[in-house]
This record gives structure tokens, C-alpha cells and sequence, in this order.
């Protein structure tokens, strides 16, 4: 029996990816069978409060073809399917076939065994919820502050903390300070602070950045400040609030936004809240369970055991579901989030956002809704569009949760392109699968990145190729979803993972290079829509050496061709084809932007618009 | 058969103590024996170009006793001895019996076993050599400079070093930095610099310091700098070589001086000299062995396997018998002791000075002589004047090469009697030892001290009790030799051994308890000769529940009785004694400060001072 569907295209699935509450969604399969074909069914099962599981007849519509109208109409959330088709064998016995998903989306694969299948997914949303459009327009710049800039005259350190170490030179290379049991005993600063940040807004201007992610930078222990101590206090190594509030509205006068890093799911242990050491006045939860903040925790064995993040007892974990805790963070007026938004800032990171319950989630995105064109960003690692935590499945792209995450498959992927690690064509598949899962308003919305506080830096990755480094940049702008650059990566810094990543600005020493192909990248970037808004499509050449990115809207095209290989390959217009369009289409349109047959070099890319006159 | 001899005592040794060359000793000793007796004889060993051993019969004096009048004229050094007594026995067989040392000088013991005996020591010296008279009137206060004092505006750190740690807060406890190896990796800095000394005097003058020994000050990697990169040059961390002119200038200006702590030893891994790193411009001796230096360095496998102070590769070992490196240090313009010269530095003391051969102390000391008033210390840890280091008799007291050594082994004692860890009369047998194999000149020019950067601090041995804190204190005001407090003891500092002993200077939280006694005998000892200057007895009384230390000038003398017990006890004027007095002395010199019967207070101690009215 030879079955032909694939989720991908228009003749078998329509619309593509993801759709409304009560679309209709036509499915076609096409079935070629010696066998006699006694039903094809369309088996869905939809996530609700129950997990509910039907079968819808398809209508045998043409030769081998079968057809059927599926409603989304049980809500939004996730749609699971496969086809079922049911027939007689050559002895006339009835058996049944499944047509179900391979991995990725696209072409399945047919199983016998009901039970071994992979569902193909539907994503179903809501609602449109398109993030702000100074958010999907901007190009992000992501600040550890502690290591971009020290804005004091002399480099004087604000307020050091007791028990920390300042590094001697910016140019030091970060490490941690460990007791004999391995754990960090000594915090190490560099002393970046915001009046660092403040005087490098010219610096951030002439690069082309127009908005700041800023790890967090509310008082902690820590360099990186993801143990909170105070939520309404900046980290006095940074500076004031007061200093603060000045760096946004400077950033506003320049026509530039900033995000913080939201770090909700727990608290350092030497916050007020926990107060493990005593040294704040209010009874903290460690203290008393008459602390206003003991429901905020989970004791196990008061006050000794109780539940941390990752098991790091300096890190205790918050009880997410409790109301005073959604108020403190969410509530109307008082809150972590009324507070900031009096600070003018324009949205947040949710840092671990798995961690967080959805309702959770959904009373931080209500309360933003209020405030003045906010967005909201999840830290999520994996396809946010299907990932269960806590027995949970995450409703970050079925509800009008999050805006968008970071994209850290993205980055996979591009490591995957420029360092050759996989064939081009995997590849693709996996992207095409993203864009499947993702609403589309959601898909132009991710936070990509080629880099965070969290992986190792580009420039590492590449093993010091500044070739590879300006390819790896090219697919971060040529890609839907907002880009976002790792401070540094633009001056070609390097590093292995934490802390190495954490390194301080080279300010004496920068790869001019690098950061002339971000510059230029951001301008163009700017400067077509198609980049910015367009729908995309990845190409690849038959024998998978050049791979190319096409976005376009309505009134321009643009395609980006890269060769990843070590040598030089050459362009010809028919071989070309890609997983989103058939044959014809693709080679339509690559001959809109008349390349001529010819030769691109090793680790280069070729970057086209071409501006669509329509009748 | 009974023997008395007591090298303590002049009835037995006269003079007391060491004597120069060509003096007279008369020795007497006192026999009662039923055996009769042949002969007695001193036999005296002399390490000269070769070891010499002579035998003098002694006259047979008076009933029972024996004398001898022996010429030190086999040079200055050390002269050993011990008596020889040949007899009958009552069978008429001749034998014979010997006395010799018991371990610390005063009385000792009879041998049977002439190989077994302990040789009593008898230091003979070349001639007086004072020291300048304002080092023996000092009050010194030992800086180890990165753990003082920060001149700086807002405590900026001087020129931080790369690859090092900068302390958070001044009162951060030290710590190192270590790699898996254990080897340090990043050096700790508090940023204490010789503004923030210049900025101190005020501070120092109203103590009652007069001098200053600093910690090394020169070019170096760590922080305590004993790893010389530049003899020429002031660590940037510290200052400028003007800053420390000026530093110079301003503490003659305040009538007070400064001596420099001379590491000649050895020298930094990546000093200009050996230059590891290559950092320098100079070829050093690492990279080629053309380079100037590379004579001054012991090399078994070139370039890698090379001569190391204690193993440490960090510490290239310098071969001192190089004349190049001699006129380096020496020489008489350009040299090392020639420069900083010029900045008036008031003397050196030298670090682990035996390692230095003899002969290069005395290029030291020559030199030096042509200098107005310098003084020269040794750091040395034991009895200086028996010390052997590389096969060779170090000739510290017998000629006039240090005018005197860092006095640990009176450290020792001091903690010993305060935290009462052995009998009084033990300690004072120890005292005694001392006393009488150094010259008085030398014995008058230790520096004394209850603490260094190498020991754990003062208030530490005493277990936090600051009242024995200031027992020791006391006695060190009232030893000969000249004070030397380690800063931070005098506020109450505590630390366990390096690097806790190096804590910076708490300014903020001093116990100024401590202060006082310190002030007060600063004051005692610049206001009486006595205890600057004065000869000394040790007494203790007969249940030795009380020490005593008596100094003496001619027109004063002065006693300190200290109670080290847990309990009160009772002053009775008739029972005290001493190893250097006979019993009618003792009685008689304290009678002379009229102490009623009194008791005196646990951990207290009673000063007192008569004038002498001589007719």
C-alpha cells in the first residue's frame, strides 16, 4: 500500500500549522492500494479536561483520495492525529493500517502496530496574540551586567558585597571560587553596572540595537543574580534604583526598550522572604512559620528541609499556587510587576517558566495586558508548543500566555548548519517542524539567539572561526522571530560554558570584523520588511550544498544562500527544493531573483531582495 | 661524688654570657668526692678552619675547687665545653667522669659517657657592635602592606594586577585561591597601599610607634611580594617609588623610621631576571642562557628543572656565591642596597637569612656600614648564635654582620607563660639560654615580637582572652630588644595562620581596650631607660605561681611581677628566686621596691619602678 500525506503541504493539510479554535482544517490523504480500502479514518485526540479520542469517516473524494473537514471546535490546546485505514487483504480478511507521524512533522510513516504510533500535531490557539510591535520589529542586545560595562570613574565598584571578590582586571577570565565540598563560597564581580549600561547606549546605537534583555538585576548574592533577595530593590553592585529608572527613560528618549529577567519560580535563601541567615528585620519563612512568607515555601522538616530548585538548598523554591505569592508578584497594585511597570520597563523574561503553574502565567500576562504594550517571554529550551512539566501540559502557544520564548532549538540548528554536524536536509526538518507547532504570530515572536548566558559562546562553538561566526549571524537575521545578541558575540569574544561565557566586554580589544557583519546584518535587517515580517521557507540544493532562507511580504522578497562547506559550490536554479513547497514553487520562485548560474566561496552566504511589483 | 657548676652564675663563669676575643673566662668548679680525685680538666672545642679540641688542667684552688682561666684567643665563633674528672675509685682503677650541659646553659649534668655529653656553649665575638641607637630605642609596628590601609579616594586599588582577586570588603576574612593542584591561581588583594600608611602616621605617632618594618614592597606577583619580580621597583599596587620617597621623607619628618624586609634568597618565577613568562624585555634566565642573569640561577636540566626555595618553581633559588648577583645586591653604586639607599630607607631585615652564605651577609653589612645609621635584622627562628644552614656555622653573633635577629623563640616563651603551657622555671631556663649565649649588644637589639605574619596572631593563641593578650604585651615591653608590634594586634585582630593572620586592618571595629595597654607601655618604655636599655633577671617565687622581670640602669631599675594563673595570688617578698641571682641577690633587689605582702589578681601583672639614689 503506498500512502502519501505530509502535514507540510497545502494538497494534504490546509491551512499549514497551527490554527484557530473552530477552523476547519481540510485533511487529504492519498492512498495507492492493491488492497481493497473499506474506510479511511482521521483519528483525533484532543487534551482536555479528559483525553478524548475520535474517529471521523473520511469521504473517499477522488482516485485513492480521501478528504475530511475536521472543527477545531473542542477549545484551543493541542490536537493529536493519525489516519486509520481499514481494509481487506487478499484472503478477504479486514485489517487495519495507520498512517501516523515520523518525528518531525511532514511525511509519516505507516504503522501496523496502533500502539508504536507518533501522532502528528495541531496546534490550536485561541486567539491571535501578536507581541508588541516595537518587540517583533527590534534587535535585541542580551546584558549579563555584571560584565558589559563599569560606568563609575575609575572603575570604582559600587557597593561590593561582603565576602566577594573583584577581579583585578576586566580582561581576567572568569571562575568560580569553590569550598573543598565544591560549592561556590566567594561570589566574583567584575562590577559592570547600570551606569555602565547607560554609557554605552552610544556604543548599542551605532551597532543598531534597539532594545536590552538584562539578566536579572535585583539584589542577590550572586553574579547572576538568579537568587533574589529583594524583588523591589536593584542590586546595589548595580546601582540604584533611582539609576535605574534613569536608564530606561534614557533608553525611551533613544527610542530603545528594555526587559527584565523575571525570576519567579524561587527565591535566594538569604532573601527577606526566607531569611535563612537572620540579617533581615522581617521574620522571614525560615525564621517562624508565623513569617507572612511560610506559605510561600514547602517545608519537608521545618525549617532545615524544604524544597529548592534543582535540589540547591541556596536556592528555595516557592509554592507557585499560593495566593498571597500571586499577589505579591501579580497583584493589582504593590506587586513585583505594578512596581516595575512604574519604572516604565517593557516587559519581561520568565526565567524556568516550566516551573511556573499555567494559571500562574496567565495572571503575570493579564496583569501586563493592562500595562502599556509589555511583552512576555518564557525561558523554554525545547518546542514550547507541546511541553509537559509537573504533569502539566504548558499552554504557552495555545493561550495568549507568552509571546514568544527563546529560541534555543533555533540555535541548535544553526550550530548544526555552520558546523556541518548533520545533513542540511535534517536539519530543515526540524525547522519546519517549529514552524508547524507555532502559531504564527508565536513564530515571529521567538527570541532567537546564537548564544545566552547559558550555552557556550558562538565564537567557541565555531572553534574560532570568524567565518562561521558571521554565517552563524546571517541565519540569526535571516530567520522569523526577533534576534538577539549576546553582548560581546558582536566583538568577538569567546567562551566555554559557565563562566566562561560570562567573560567581561573586551572594551581594549574587539573584533571589528564581527561586529561590521552584525551592523550591516541589522541594518538590512531594518530595512526590509520581509526579514522582519515575512513568511520564510528553507531551501536546499540536491545534493545538500548550499542551503538557502526565503522570507517575503507582500511587497518584497528576500533569499539568503549560504554554503557551509569548506569549499566552494555552485548555484544552479534547478536543483533546488524545500520541504514547504513542491518542485515548481520552489523553483518559481528562486527565479525571481534572476541569480545567474555561478560559484559561491566556502563558509560564505549571498544575500538577494528583490521588490515585488504586483498588478 | 657531688659537682657543682653553674655557667649562670659568676662564681662558676665569670664574666656571664658571651665575650670577645681574647678575653679572659675564669671558670671555677666544685667537686665533693669520696673518690680521690686525679685530675680536672676544661676541655674546650673550638671550630676554627678546623675543628681543634684542648684539654687546660685546671688549678685545684681551694678545698673541693677547681678554676681556670681561659683566653678566647682562638678568634671569635663559638667555643665548646666541658669538664673532664679523672679519679680513683676505691679499688684504686682510675676513671673518669665528666660535666657537661644539660640542654639550656645554668646547671648541668654529669656524663659518664664521654661521647653522649652536651658541650656547653661559650659565644665569643669579634667586638661590640651596637646597633644605632635609634633602633634600640624603637617601638616598632610591622605593616604587611596590602592589609593596612587604602590611601585612596573611594578605595581605589592601585594598578590591580591581572589575574588576581580584589576582596569585596575590607572585612572579608583572607582566603586563597587554589586549583585542583592546590597551587594558588589567582592572588587575593585588599588594596591596603603606602598612601594609606602615609595616611596612618597620625595613627602610629599617637600609639607610640617610632619605626616601621613593612612587608616586601617590591615588584612581585602574590601579595605578600616575597616573590621579588623588580628590586627597583615599588609594586604598582602599592604606589609609586615617589610615593614611597615621599612616604620615606614624611616618617623622618616625624622623627620616626622605616626599614625594608630584604628577600635576597630567592626571586619571582617571572621576575625581569628569570623571566618565565617572557613578559619582559630583557632575556632572562629562562629563555636563553646568554642572559646577564643566568649565573645567578642553579639549572640541573635547562630550562625547565632549576634550583627552587623550598621546591616552590614559583621561587627560582639564587646561587649567592655569584659575584654578579653580589654587586647586583651590594655593590657600592647601581646596587640593589645602593638605590634605595637614596630613598633613606633606615635599614633591611633579611628574609630567610639563613640561606644567605656568610660571606654575603658581610657584603651586605659592609655596604651598609658606609650607610648612615641602617640597621640589619635576620629573620631567623631559632638560637642565632649556634645555627648551622648548608653545612656552615652561621656567624651572626660573633662577628658584625646582623645587629640582631626576629626573636620567635622569646614568642614562644611569651605564649608559653601566658597560656601557662609549661612551668615558669622551664620557660625561664629558656630565657636565661638566650641571654646568656648572645652578646648584649645583639641580646639588646632582637626584635622582639608576639606575633608576625607567620605565626597565628596573639589574640588568637589566647584563645580570644584579652587580658592575656595584654600580659603578653607586657612582657614583651618589658624584655630587652627592641618591641615590634604586628599591626592589628594592638585593636584586637584575631587570625589563625596564614593566610588568616593577614587580615586587613579593622578600622571600623577596634578594641581599643588593647590600644590602651599598648599605648600605656609604649609610653612606660620610652619614659624609663630601664626597660629600654637595662640589664635583666627572670625570678619567680618558690611555688611558681608569680614571674618577674627586672631590668636595671644605673640610676633606675625597674620590676614587672606578672600573675599568668587563674587565680589570685599572694606577693611575700621572701620567697622568690632566680637562675642568674643567688638567693640573697633576688631578696635583696626586690626589697628595694618596698611590695608590701599583697595579692595580685589573676592574669594581672604589677609594675614598678625605683629611681637609684647612689652615693
Amino acid at each position: 500500500m503506498d500512502i502519501q500525506y505530509n502535514s507540510w503541504l497545502p494538497k494534504f493539510k490546509n491551512p499549514f500549522g497551527a490554527v484557530t479554535e473552530n477552523s476547519s482544517v481540510e485533511f487529504n490523504i492519498k492512498i495507492d492500494s492493491k488492497e481493497y480500502i473499506k474506510s479511511v479514518a482521521l483519528v483525533v485526540r484532543k487534551e482536555t479536561h479528559r483525553i478524548e479520542t475520535s474517529e471521523y469517516m473520511m469521504e473517499h473524494s477522488d482516485v485513492n483520495q480521501y478528504k475530511y473537514h475536521y472543527q477545531t471546535d473542542k477549545g484551543s490546546g493541542l490536537y493529536w492525529y493519525y489516519f486509520k485505514i481499514t481494509a481487506y487483504n487478499e484472503y478477504g480478511q479486514e485489517f487495519c493500517l495507520y498512517y501516523g507521524n515520523s518525528k518531525n512533522g511532514g511525511e509519516g510513516y505507516q504503522y501496523t502496530n496502533e500502539g508504536a504510533i507518533i501522532w502528528y500535531q495541531l496546534t490550536c490557539f485561541e486567539t491571535e496574540d501578536w507581541a508588541p510591535e516595537w518587540y517583533r520589529d527590534a534587535i535585541f542586545y542580551q546584558i549579563f551586567p555584571d560584565r558589559f560595562y563599569n560606568g563609575n570613574a575609575q572603575k570604582v565598584i559600587n557597593s561590593p558585597k561582603k565576602n566577594t571578590f573583584i577581579y583585578g582586571t576586566e580582561e581576567d577570565l572568569p571562575r568560580y571560587v569553590k569550598d573543598e565540598n565544591g560549592d561556590i563560597d566567594r561570589w566574583d564581580f567584575y562590577g559592570g553596572n547600570l551606569k555602565g549600561i547607560k554609557a554605552k547606549i552610544p556604543y548599542l546605537k551605532e551597532l543598531g540595537v534597539t532594545a536590552l534583555y538584562l539578566n536579572p538585576i535585583f539584589e542577590a548574592n550572586s553574579n547572576h543574580r538568579y537568587d533574589t533577595n529583594n524583588f523591589f530593590k536593584i542590586d546595589p553592585v548595580l546601582g540604584t534604583n533611582e539609576e535605574f529608572k534613569d536608564l530606561v527613560a534614557t533608553l525611551h528618549d533613544e527610542g530603545m526598550h528594555l526587559i527584565l529577567d523575571g525570576v519567579f519560580s524561587h527565591v535566594g535563601r538569604n532573601s527577606q522572604y526566607f531569611n535563612y541567615s537572620g540579617v533581615h528585620d522581617e521574620l522571614g519563612a525560615y525564621q517562624s512559620p508565623h513569617s507572612k512568607y511560610y506559605n510561600w515555601f514547602t517545608f519537608l522538616n521545618y525549617p532545615d528541609e524544604y524544597e529548592a530548585w534543582w535540589g540547591i538548598m541556596d536556592l528555595p523554591q516557592i509554592n507557585k499556587h499560593d495566593p498571597s505569592y500571586q499577589t505579591f508578584i501579580y497583584g493589582p497594585t504593590n506587586s513585583v510587576l505594578s512596581y516595575w511597570e512604574d519604572y516604565k520597563i517593557d516587559g519581561w523574561r520568565l526565567d524556568v517558566v516550566d516551573e511556573l503553574p499555567n494559571d500562574f502565567i496567565k495572571g503575570i500576562r493579564e496583569r501586563m495586558n493592562d500595562m502599556s504594550d509589555q511583552v512576555l517571554i518564557g525561558e523554554v529550551w525545547e518546542d514550547a508548543s507541546n511541553k509537559v512539566a509537573y504533569g502539566e501540559r504548558k499552554e504557552y502557544t495555545s493561550y495568549s500566555d507568552l509571546h514568544g520564548v527563546m529560541n534555543y532549538p533555533l540555535r541548535d540548528q544553526i550550530l548544526d548548519l555552520v558546523n556541518e554536524r548533520k545533513p542540511i536536509d535534517e536539519i530543515t526538518l526540524a525547522m519546519m517542524q517549529l514552524k508547524e507547532n507555532y502559531p504564527t504570530h508565536f513564530y515571529q515572536s521567538l527570541l532567537n539567539n546564537i548564544g545566552t548566558h547559558d550555552t557556550k559562546r558562538i565564537l567557541t562553538e565555531c572553534e574560532g572561526s570568524f567565518k562561521k561566526v558571521a554565517l552563524a549571524i546571517a541565519l540569526l537575521f535571516m530567520m522569523p522571530g526577533v534576534p538577539c545578541l549576546y553582548y560581546g558575540d558582536e566583538v568577538g569574544l569567546a567562551g566555554q560554558a559557565d563562566p566562561d561565557n560570562r567573560r567581561f566586554f573586551p572594551w581594549l580589544n574587539q573584533n571589528k570584523v564581527l561586529t561590521q557583519v552584525c551592523q550591516n546584518w541589522i541594518v538590512t535587517r531594518k530595512s526590509h520588511d520581509s526579514l522582519s515580517k515575512g513568511d520564510c521557507q528553507f531551501m536546499f540544493n540536491s545534493d545538500r550544498s548550499l542551503f538557502a532562507i526565503y522570507r517575503a511580504v507582500y511587497h518584497e522578497e528576500s533569499l539568503c544562500i549560504f554554503n557551509f562547506t569548506d569549499f566552494e559550490q555552485e548555484y544552479i536554479l534547478e536543483n533546488w527544493q524545500s520541504y514547504g513547497l513542491n518542485g515548481v514553487e520552489v523553483i518559481e520562485k528562486m527565479r525571481r531573483f534572476d541569480i545567474p548560474r555561478r560559484w559561491i566561496s566556502s563558509h560564505d552566504s549571498l544575500f538577494l531582495v528583490k521588490q515585488r511589483v504586483r498588478n
